[in-house]
């Protein structure tokens, strides 16, 4: 029998999935997706012809961890002045043994912390462990996730940020003082030169960092390369890297790795998964003069994974809503 | 500001849906579709290889009655063990100016009522106007439902059926009844000697209907081939009727047309959306003697047509749930 449908709003999200969660959520599943245990369905993404919006789905399912579904939503850009989220998000969670509808999570705010701990994984898998400086390409809502995220895999002591739009940087800055770490906006190639991780997290169709600005063994994560166009770093970097995925496919299609692989840099056997580093079949960094370079483009399965942690979580703590249907 | 979500159940979706209703809904976007004001998005189908499911989404956006949204589900061959449904479905509806999440509307009752109301559809515009009896090729839980949405079309006196089982035919006998239609059981050549509309509702892969038994100024609604290598009828049959198609786009490659293409009998040009003749901008059948044929595959746009009267109905007699996000 069914025991009915949850229901987990955005502000229980907030309340109930902490950064760590959402680490150990996305860690598992790209576990799983290395193993083959657990895979993403094709993306659909459509520009509906209507309200200027994007609109389409992530979906996937993981045998391992027993979680099926579905976030859909999209982007509006005139929301805004709605007082509402450009990026509207839920995620659907159905019971893999029934097909019936189990859960229904907004994923606005899960979007933004599973990025966060998508690149946060890539940092604890692939940084050097002596990483003190932590440089952020881009300042917009999504970089304060990424940067509070970062800052509890290593012990950073400075963020060095740059951004197409220097007045959106303090609000970063106002997160860096409150992490007790030293900010100072840079250059993009000061930033190459101090920063010992880079996290780059724009809308860019350029490339933002050039190969030659990267200091060896500097770790980073491209996060903002999710569409067929989109490019934050020069292909080159890729070249020089050694390259990890979230999921190779997406990489060379829609991620960061397209342009390196469509110029001849790159070749999919080139890339890793980082599920692999973290299932140890692959050793991940193997010198302190290594460039790594994480490729996360999004995934299906880590809206899930972390819509599965708010449905459980809300539930074992009783401030789940449960409807019939 | 969001009202909040509309919940609409199974329950409620039968209590406000009718088959009238569903007719109306489902030709006014096969007309939406056919003037380009309607379309639907790529399939998404996985056999996710955990309880022998096969699981996926179909979704669209009509610009003209502002309908965007997703049906998700899927086939769970387990469920009957357990008094559930085997087919499972939920259809999600968004706020097309916002992407917000608007209604949550059970998917199992309207995903029968949209797809009789195809061949209903099919039949009001295709079929001839002295059609008297009524052909059934398949007398499973779905072709109940397309028996009472055809019997509404025309003034049918008598059902010839068919099935693979014959011991599921007194099912459908006893709906013919209530319609007060004489039924006989018969083969499928003397099925088609006397019919004057077919409709095929199997799961078929392989033609259960001949070319040479079927009679000129035959209406067939080919309702069941909805997957590649499933096939309901000969493909000689397409190459001399004149066939139409809910979206021609899935009738060449998982509908009845794959076969005739595929064999060369038929090619893409030679199928006409059914919209056009809803729209007045194809004649439909030109003469008594003509084969009409339709191939239904079933399309997202479908599902959330009746899923938005579902919505519409119940908030406007009262009966909906509202629940906040």
């Amino acid at each position: 029998m069914s025991k009915g449908l949850l229901i987990v709003g955005e502000d229980m999200c907030a309340e109930v999935v902490s950064s760590a969660d959402a680490f150990t959520a996305v860690e598992a599943v790209f576990g799983a997706m290395a193993k083959g245990d657990a895979y993403n369905f094709p993306v659909i993404r459509e520009a509906i012809g209507y309200a200027d919006a994007l609109y389409g789905f992530k979906s996937g399912f993981d045998k391992a961890g027993k979680t099926l579904g579905v976030k859909s939503g999209g982007y509006w850009p005139g929301n805004m002045d709605k007082g509402l989220t450009n990026h509207q998000s839920t995620i659907f969670l159905f019971d893999p043994d029934t097909g019936m509808l189990e859960a229904l999570v907004g994923g606005n705010y899960l979007t933004a912390v599973r990025t966060a701990a998508s690149s946060s994984v890539s940092i604890a898998h692939l940084a050097r462990k002596d990483a003190k400086v932590l440089g952020m390409v881009g300042a917009g809502h999504q970089s304060t996730f990424q940067l509070r995220a970062a800052a509890e895999q290593r012990s950073f002591e400075k963020v060095v940020a740059w951004n197409p739009h220097p007045d959106m940087l303090p609000r970063l800055g106002a997160v860096a003082e409150e992490l007790g770490l030293e900010f100072e906006a840079v250059t993009q190639e000061e930033l190459g030169a101090q920063a010992d991780v880079i996290i780059t997290i724009t809308s860019a169709f350029e490339p933002l960092l050039m190969k030659d600005w990267i200091k060896p063994g500097t770790h980073i994560a491209c996060m903002g390369t999710d569409t067929k166009g989109k490019q934050e770093v020069d292909p080159e970097l890729l070249a020089s890297a050694t390259v990890f995925a979230d999921e190779i496919a997406q990489s060379i299609t829609i991620g960061e790795a397209q342009h390196a692989v469509a110029s001849g840099h790159l070749s999919e056997s080139d890339i890793t998964p980082i599920g692999a580093v973290i299932n140890g079949t692959h050793a991940g960094r193997s010198s302190d003069q290594e460039i790594t370079l994480f490729d996360g483009t999004g995934v299906g399965l880590q809206d899930l994974a972390v819509a599965s942690v708010a449905a459980r979580e809300a539930e074992s703590r009783g401030k789940a809503t449960r409807i019939a249907l």
